[in-house]
């Protein structure tokens, strides 16, 4: 049995082989080749929290994963991390525990990263350079790095806008060394306006992003939106896309940024694609250059299965190469 | 965070802490102050496997508890259990996972074992003595064991019959090694004829006992059936006794033992009762000394946070006595 700390989960990530795997578990979910059973909850109302159990299998897989995330809203405040979590591997054949992981909620935001990166390389334009991140939080900076790997034959700039002035220039600090460069900026509308693609990353109840601040061509991938009530995108603006693609689409009609839109009206099932299906080219990306694209995000167990793979096959791979065998 | 192997977890039980806490989960249960989630689910048919995920909370407990446990019925053919398991204890304030019980399907065994034996006191009359054990399996050892630990100043007897007489010995002597004597028979009729107490612990499709073989007054606790198929009883003897009590009523009534005579129109809901009322007193047990009980066990997540908690008690516990406060 293998049991990796954050610190050694973290330095076996290898973003080319995340984003690989990512995509492939996209395209897998998409062909109907994973089992994805619901996802389980279980609140704590008086300390406002709550847990969410994600599992699933990707078929010939060795492993099966399950992946329990909690989130309580109180922790900053006795400085401890809201989210927190740990995956465990387990043997698709025989059921035994193979691994666990002690990512504390490392792992969820990598692959939430590499999602996002394999969304925005399929939609955007061949020629978008301009990068608008909305948010300034963990993810904002994981979306940076996954989608510079993702493109990194295409010399795109990052421009950051955060409701926290301070917390947007820690993000770009970090960053910068860690050798990408990022500006800063208080000017949200300016930002969106003059952007070929923008990525929001904010917990937003309300719309951030207005429909006249997107020209034509734009990409958007939107990460924020995961549970009903979160909003980031004005619904006009979804309605307008030329092209809205989902990661998992019942859950984006549901409670994603698709929800509201659909809710009242403005868009229908039939007019939404799902990411698989782009990506195994089932379904046509981006159509015309002047297309407004969104592809939102709310997140599926494949993503995890795939990312838990990635580490224990590094893990693996490192020990071959070093020749310590160590106990597995 | 803790982390417990399966001999550290066995080196910690302590059957009259277990029962205690079982027993005050059941009522918690029944009283409406526990939260118990649809148990999640995933099937690998093309290995015979599948993967249950139990978790819950009882209201005021500082943990929470989720327990994976697969089933893999070609494991045996390659030297290795059918079944497997991990139980992980998260803060129930925090979410921050505290510990992980690396019992491979013991506390499972376990708190079967205490429900079985709880059942069994709660319902038998106060004179019996005699217990007919149907099962050579391991859960016929752990209820055994738990039963003489819950009964202690009764002198109970007990005989065992299996299908497998080989197994049955085996079983025997292992108990007697404990220095617990256990007789076995190969006469099944016999012995259920002359039992003061029956527990089955089979995975019986068909009904092993026939209600003929029952005498007044006997008390039946029903282990093996927890799935849709499974049958120990027959069911014309589930539909004659006097108190029929789950330890969960919807699950009973859908996949146990009472599943056949309600699926028939034998019984119906409003003639059955749940173990937890028994136990808090809000429902009478046993009320005429010549009739046959039923108690129908197919397991429920508040076990597995009391057993859960019973160990990371004794854990405490023992470092505090000896001084050695090792990292929690």
């Amino acid at each position: 049995m293998i049991l990796l700390s954050r610190p050694e989960i973290e330095a076996l990530v290898d973003l080319d082989a995340g984003l690989l795997a990512v995509e492939q578990a996209y395209i897998a979910a998409s062909q109907g080749r994973a089992t994805i059973p619901p996802v389980g909850y279980i609140a704590f109302p008086e300390a406002e929290g709550d847990c969410h159990i994600k599992y699933g299998h990707i078929a010939g897989d060795p492993i099966f994963v399950v992946k329990i995330a909690s989130g309580f809203y109180r922790n900053p405040s006795i400085g401890l991390s809201t989210s927190n979590g740990v995956m465990l591997a387990l043997s698709a054949t025989t059921g035994q525990l193979e691994a666990i992981l002690l990512d504390e909620g490392f792992l969820t935001d990598l692959r939430t990263g590499l999602g996002g990166a394999i969304a925005t390389r399929a939609l955007c334009r061949p020629d978008a350079r301009r990068v608008a991140m909305i948010g300034s939080g963990i993810q904002a900076g994981m979306q940076i790095r996954c989608l510079r790997r993702a493109m990194k034959d295409t010399p795109l700039t990052f421009t950051l806008w955060g409701r926290s002035q301070k917390r947007a220039a820690e993000i770009a600090d970090i960053l910068a060394r860690e050798g990408i460069p990022v500006e800063t900026t208080d000017d949200l509308e300016s930002l969106c306006r003059s952007a070929d693609i923008i990525i929001t990353t904010t917990p937003s109840r309300e719309p951030l992003i207005r429909g006249d601040w997107v020209g034509p061509g734009t990409h958007i991938t939107a990460i924020g939106a995961d549970a009903p009530g979160k909003q980031e995108l004005e619904p006009s603006l979804v309605a307008h896309a030329g092209r809205r693609i989902a990661d998992r689409l019942d859950q984006s009609l549901a409670h994603g940024e698709f929800s509201t839109a659909f809710a009242a009206g403005l868009i229908d099932r039939e007019s939404c694609g799902e990411l698989g299906d782009i990506l195994s080219g089932t379904m046509a990306g981006r159509e015309n250059p002047n297309d407004i694209t969104i592809a939102d995000l709310t997140g599926v167990a494949v993503q995890d299965i795939a990312i838990a793979r990635t580490i224990l096959d590094a893990r693996r791979d490192r020990l071959d190469k070093t020749g310590a065998y160590l106990s597995t």
